[in-house]
């Protein structure tokens, strides 16, 4: 076996952390003092490896300061970061069991990368944003948050904050005390933590279908069974089934999203969020209501809440600021009735706290003024585009598509005509620059092969028009 | 029954939101045909409920601009949030079943107190970090990340701070590529989703003992189970009792702090640290590795990690900038070795993304440099006012009371003379307006009644002499 000398292999891996990109041309390298420490290699080991790296070209010395990276313009260092990898892209293709998690990260990644239409992104295009004034406020939030420190805010989070958001609450009919709210990290972190304060793994959880999968992933990781319970595109879930199922079946919690579901659009009237609370109560089930979308109505008054129906607090409201005002800074809450101390506490292990700062860029934005006139703007911007995405939709793409009628939010459920294999009207869609969201990742089995989801959040372009246009292509070669 | 009219309910309804402080004097409040839009009542109904607020002097209605909260000399709100909560504060007390983790929340929040003596801290003494540059980058950054989203750091997180996290480890002698690092809310939820990815509920984790007590809530709020192994308070856990227990019993992980474990201070020799890996490997068992103290060594070299030793990724290293840098921003990291995939996946399901702001503050903190220069100063007033505690415990305490060597970090481990109960020498302290943190939150059972942990971080003050006297006197009573 051939021997690599000691200063070889060291310049080697000197050699490769530059290739990596972990050292930049133009940077300083450590000292032959400091490296020699470090390394726990002699000086003249260094030194050897230093001549020898210099000698091939890839640092230089500088008289007075030491060791540079030089520019390598023969070859040029990969990216610091892939934007999909092999184990979260299409990871799908090569197993016949999809992982739909990692399916769900891969499509939001592919929104990530530079001149893809995003048609299948969860998120609200940023450009309706208030992110200048936003950003105004966090700036002059983390300038004088010096000395700031992680007791400042832990759980239940900053009290400035709590209390705006109770505000809100109250100005749209719903009574809450800041002592109920507790601050997550996006509603991802509140729907887990609530999901783990009610139920064990193996308890069987209700949900809608189709479903946000976030709700999904939260069921299977934390051990538990997702239930799906037959869902009307209307009006929600169908209580009176749920009820059926509970007679024969043990019914841990159930995990709703009433106003502006994703994937479907529905508002579930009054009367079904009622019911639906009444039913808990009689069997004390818990019911995880997802609320991120409540602020994004078209009607003229903000529909009410599971929670406003709560008399025993059994409803554990879960939301966030990500889809009305920014995603950037994840921060959302959680309500949680009767299950408050729980979550709290589970928040603090699972997080400790949630940023400082963030949280009061957005107490301040909330209490300057101007929340409500922003969404005001946004909802009238989305309705109108609710109207383009459908009238488009249902002009490009073959007859038999079907499209919803959301009240809310910015997303359009899509049935394609049957046969249609939404997973491959992915791929081929992906492979024009165009995302969508395929059907699969809205349930846990495979039944909404022939469905995509659609956002109609960005304002409306030639490009979106084109995209449309392109998909429809697909899915009529696809519908053969 | 007596009835309570419509209007006057919704007045009782308000009136309460405004002694709660949702409302605050001098905000104005719903204008009547939005109250009655929204909590869908008539306008008398609204307009009879503020007559009747308005003739109690709650409200006042302005001329052209609608109606305002008033000032209520009489009756002050109570704070919009207590510090410390009935279910969070002394629930240990009415229980013989200690809530320990509810116990480290409420000792945190006591830190928060205006006035307290932070002795029972966990985190570094904030006039230590370089906050005010830190700040000025955050300010800088946030003004500029308008229109930032969500899907800017998605998982892995923001590609510049990887690579810098990636150098730093370099620097320090070990070579790890941007990739492998995941980036965390803090180091609690690395350990939790490092821990979830290597073993199930039901599953045996060896840990030290005493232990951060983190680590054990991560074991316990997963289902699994924690192995108490032998520590020496020099050398580290047992590696040969934790061999021995192998052989007779299942051990699905390790979880180690090997530099400066939190509560002993001892730094692991590299043949004990090299020892643990290559058992590790030998049964390809997964060892979790806290790291966030490693940064503050007194000695003079960086000290290894058991990452150095890992050849087969079973590793998986966990650390953050809360002790080091700043504790306010919350970002952590995993390296999870052979793990990555797993722990990427979980991070996107339990939190989705880490805010970006603090992310890419930090990263230009440490792009522009100056990172070892705050470390040098630290390490060097952290050695002093080690020896400081240590000098003033031994004199203040009664004889029979013996105190830790740390090597790094800034908490020292004091075992107080037998039968003392640091429970109870905990809530004397605090009446006092003095943190300790007791010996029961370091272990699942109450081994270490009789002992404390004592935070050293702070600049030593005539104060800190005076607390450490009162704590010394409680102990004497104590002792009896």
């Amino acid at each position: 076996m051939a021997v690599t000398p000691l200063y070889k292999q060291f310049a080697d891996q000197l050699a490769a952390s530059i290739r990596d990109g972990v050292l930049r041309p133009g940077e300083r390298i450590a000292s032959v003092r400091i490296a020699s420490q470090q390394h726990k290699v002699s000086v003249t080991t260094v030194v050897r490896a230093y001549e020898l790296l210099e000698s091939r070209g890839i640092i230089e010395s500088q008289p007075q300061s030491g060791y540079f990276v030089r520019e390598q313009p023969e070859a040029p260092p990969k990216p610091a970061l892939r934007t999909t990898s092999r184990e979260d892209h299409p990871a799908w293709q090569e197993s016949t069991e999809v992982d739909v998690s990692r399916l769900v990260l891969a499509t939001l990644k592919t929104i990530q990368q530079d001149g893809t239409v995003p048609l299948g992104s969860p998120y609200p295009n940023p450009a309706l944003f208030p992110s200048h004034r936003l950003a105004q406020y966090a700036g002059r939030i983390a300038r004088h948050a010096s000395q700031s420190s992680v007791f400042d805010d832990l759980p239940p989070g900053h009290p400035e904050l709590l209390r705006q958001i109770a505000r809100r609450y109250l100005e749209n009919g719903l009574k809450v005390d800041p002592e109920e709210i507790v601050i997550t990290v996006g509603a991802t972190e509140a729907i887990n933590l609530c999901l783990q304060a009610v139920a064990r793994p193996g308890d069987t959880i209700a949900v809608e279908t189709p479903t946000f999968y976030a709700m999904l992933h939260a069921i299977e990781r934390l051990g538990m069974r997702a239930l799906e319970i037959p869902t009307d595109p209307q009006r929600g879930i169908d209580v009176g089934a749920l009820e059926e199922r509970m007679k024969t079946q043990a019914i841990a919690a159930c995990m709703v999203m009433p106003n502006f579901q994703n994937p479907l659009g529905f508002q579930m009237p009054d009367s079904e969020k009622e019911r639906l609370v009444r039913l808990a109560e009689q069997h004390q089930m818990p019911v995880i209501e997802n609320a991120v979308y409540s602020e994004l109505y078209y009607g003229n008054a903000h529909p009410s809440s599971l929670k406003n129906y709560d008399r025993d607090g059994l409803v554990l409201h879960c939301s966030s600021f990500s889809k009305s005002l920014t995603s950037a800074y994840r921060i959302g809450w959680a309500m949680p009735g009767r299950y408050r101390a729980q979550v709290e506490k589970l928040k603090f292990l699972n997080t400790l706290a949630t940023p400082t700062a963030p949280q009061r860029a957005i107490a301040e934005y909330l209490t300057q003024g101007g929340y409500e006139r922003h969404l005001r703007r946004v909802r009238r911007a989305f309705a109108q585009q609710r109207d383009m995405m459908r009238h488009f939709v249902l002009r490009f793409f073959p007859a038999g598509t079907q499209v919803s009628e959301p009240q809310g939010g910015y997303v359009l459920w899509v049935e394609l005509p049957q046969g249609v294999d939404a997973m491959e009207l992915y791929r081929r869609s992906l492979a024009l620059g165009i995302t969508v969201a395929p059907g699969r990742i809205f349930a846990a089995t495979n039944r909404y092969s022939h469905f995509i989801r659609l956002n109609y959040s960005y304002a409306w372009s030639k490009e979106t028009e084109q995209a449309l246009k392109l998909v429809g292509k697909l899915v009529e070669e696809l519908a053969g």
